[in-house]
């Protein structure tokens, strides 16, 4: 993995970090591994004949599939930067459902940069994730905050 | 899989959904299906010689295996309540990080009800999802929203 | 994982333990999953070609996939409880085969109970378990004893 | 696959028809991958912290697993025979419980041949299928029966 | 696995080793583990929309699937003979893309047989091993170099 | 994935293409997972009693294991060149065996260029891939030959 040492100052927000990554496309078998890999069996993924009677007519992927076949396609298109580090999530949602066949990509944006409420040596920097699918519209959004190290530390 | 017809009335802020889930230990291979999955192979969780020389020593897994985990941990100890809806989390956070051995077990609370910007027949209800591991120590903490449909829609 | 203590003596012959478990849409990868994980790669389950000279036209499911699976939604619908424990079984047959798409829901029936050959502490029950496909289908039929402890022990 | 193709008089009771298939490694994956497949996630399994209170001090392998990998390891030390189709299984024994690190051998007997109640084409012979560990311990017994062809069908 | 122990002198050139092993039909499936489990997500094996806009139009299988799945097809056809080793591959050939639903099987034939450069007790002997789709297409074709031990070392 | 441009001529012999991908360690499970995806369960890969009597004491990864992981450590450390497309290999080699633990790094060098036999519009450049473990010892060895574009065509 290549290595970037960007800073907290060197962030800017609005700053494109990911354009598009690389896409991928969805099958049934990404849904049943996610099934099988957390246990989550809901019909919703699962059972075709009730989602028959469903508004969305069959079986639609976990929401937190899409967020990590999401998180991945960004790892594969970033260096690592060892100045970062992740501190959770501040919003997350999934508007728009993905069925196998569809093809996700993601990008990087820039939303957000405050100081730390006690670290002088660190800022917390927030990248929003947008993953979309073929036909553009957006199955996952996530606002990823990271820990980031200040060139300068505040004083 | 059982069902429940509670409505954002039948929920109070307080609950106790669910008191603790079943318990799942988290192996090696859990992680490595987790990189496979996802596509995430971040050196945190597979390169054990770099780990060796960063703070925390050794492999740890994937925060959002943590979360995943922790969403099938509470999908199998919940009965499917037709009214409710994933509207997505508002806070996703990993405090401390997991290792193969450790034990993960789910709790969930409801810790915020309010209404929905837009539609009279639903509320916004939140569930505090919490992960721990065997010593008691918070892995994953998720706050997931619900849009619930209201026995009697606002006026 | 809920517990309940149910002993010997609660239970009945016909008493439905299970009337429905959860469904599961059987798909191509879960045909696959199997042979891997078994390592029995029969032509009746992965050799198209071979299977479209065959009465059955295509491939089917392992008899045994169909058992794991109904075992499984059998174990997310039950609680645990912890006086009874698996004998084996008396009798397992596969009447009817499972191809992708085919939804599975189990149910559970006690069908039999007799004293256990040497333990005055405990009684074997047995539960009929039947895997159902979506037109009502038997696909997979099994009786489970338990070696389940008695709240009275024979003298 | 070889092909073979015995009739139901070429069977005799006694007769070895395995000595001895190749032999697995039961791994802490295989555990995990049994589970996630299934979906039965039963703390005997998976729960490391529960187990440890528990006669048996840590997870033990799932019974069916046993079976599947016996399964397994048979189909492939087997030609196939078309004169044969699986009727089912008249016992499913799992008498000694398998653990990581454990590597399972399986051996075939012919137990039983009678005639079908109403087929006089074919006839019900039973194998004897037995899968042992490292220390020569059954920790699977079934009792396999199946459809075979007659060279000569009963008048 | 049963065992043969044929030596160096016991080859010939032009040997059929296995004129057809069982076949196995490759699923989207396939597909998915083969990029989890190496890590290659290249567009041409995951990316629908992409592949659209090329020659092949769809998906195809990686190359080093059909490489794994034969070499799986080739050892299930195989006895054990502890008298060869791998010694590599001097050849390896993709000729034909292969997409989900056709169906492989595997041939090997003795091409080669030479001196090992500094060991008397063993020789190089080689397989050419085919794999072809169900129309008779080659989509894999490798020379296996073995190790192989002599019966008479040479002086 | 981002593109990259690079013509035949671009391409010199000695060229280092990747000094170094990312690392990843080897796990148990990555050698179950390629047993069950190849369906190759020889006993130096999955029989830990039969490797206890070999001169290799312990279950060793498939050769191939390493192969494929080491060519998906490749592709995640390039960048998409649209000019070239594997021909094929015409050496593998696997020098020094893999276990669990092992941690595993790919580099890439160009070794070979030369004319196509056929075409005017493209050569054959060839890549040297090497896949090392934590002690620097070669575990795989790969001559990538690749049909590549010339920015001007032989005349």
């Amino acid at each position: 993995m290549a290595h970037e040492f960007k800073y907290f100052e060197d962030f800017e927000i609005g700053d494109i970090e990911i354009e598009k990554t690389a896409s991928r496309t969805i099958t049934e078998s990404d849904m049943v591994f996610h099934s099988m890999h957390s246990g989550d069996w809901m019909p919703h993924h699962n059972d075709e004949e009730w989602c028959k009677t469903q508004p969305f007519k069959t079986r639609i992927a976990h929401g937190n599939l899409s967020f990590c076949v999401g998180t991945g396609l960004i790892v594969m298109a970033s260096d690592m930067n060892p100045n970062v580090m992740s501190y959770g999530y501040d919003k997350l949602r999934y508007p728009h459902p993905v069925i196998p066949g569809d093809t996700l990509t993601a990008s990087v944006k820039v939303i957000d940069k405050k100081d730390h409420p006690k670290r002088k040596t660190h800022g917390l920097m927030t990248h929003g994730e947008t993953v979309t699918n073929q036909k553009g519209e957006v199955v996952c959004y996530a606002e990823h905050v990271f820990y980031t190290l200040r060139r300068t530390p505040l004083d």
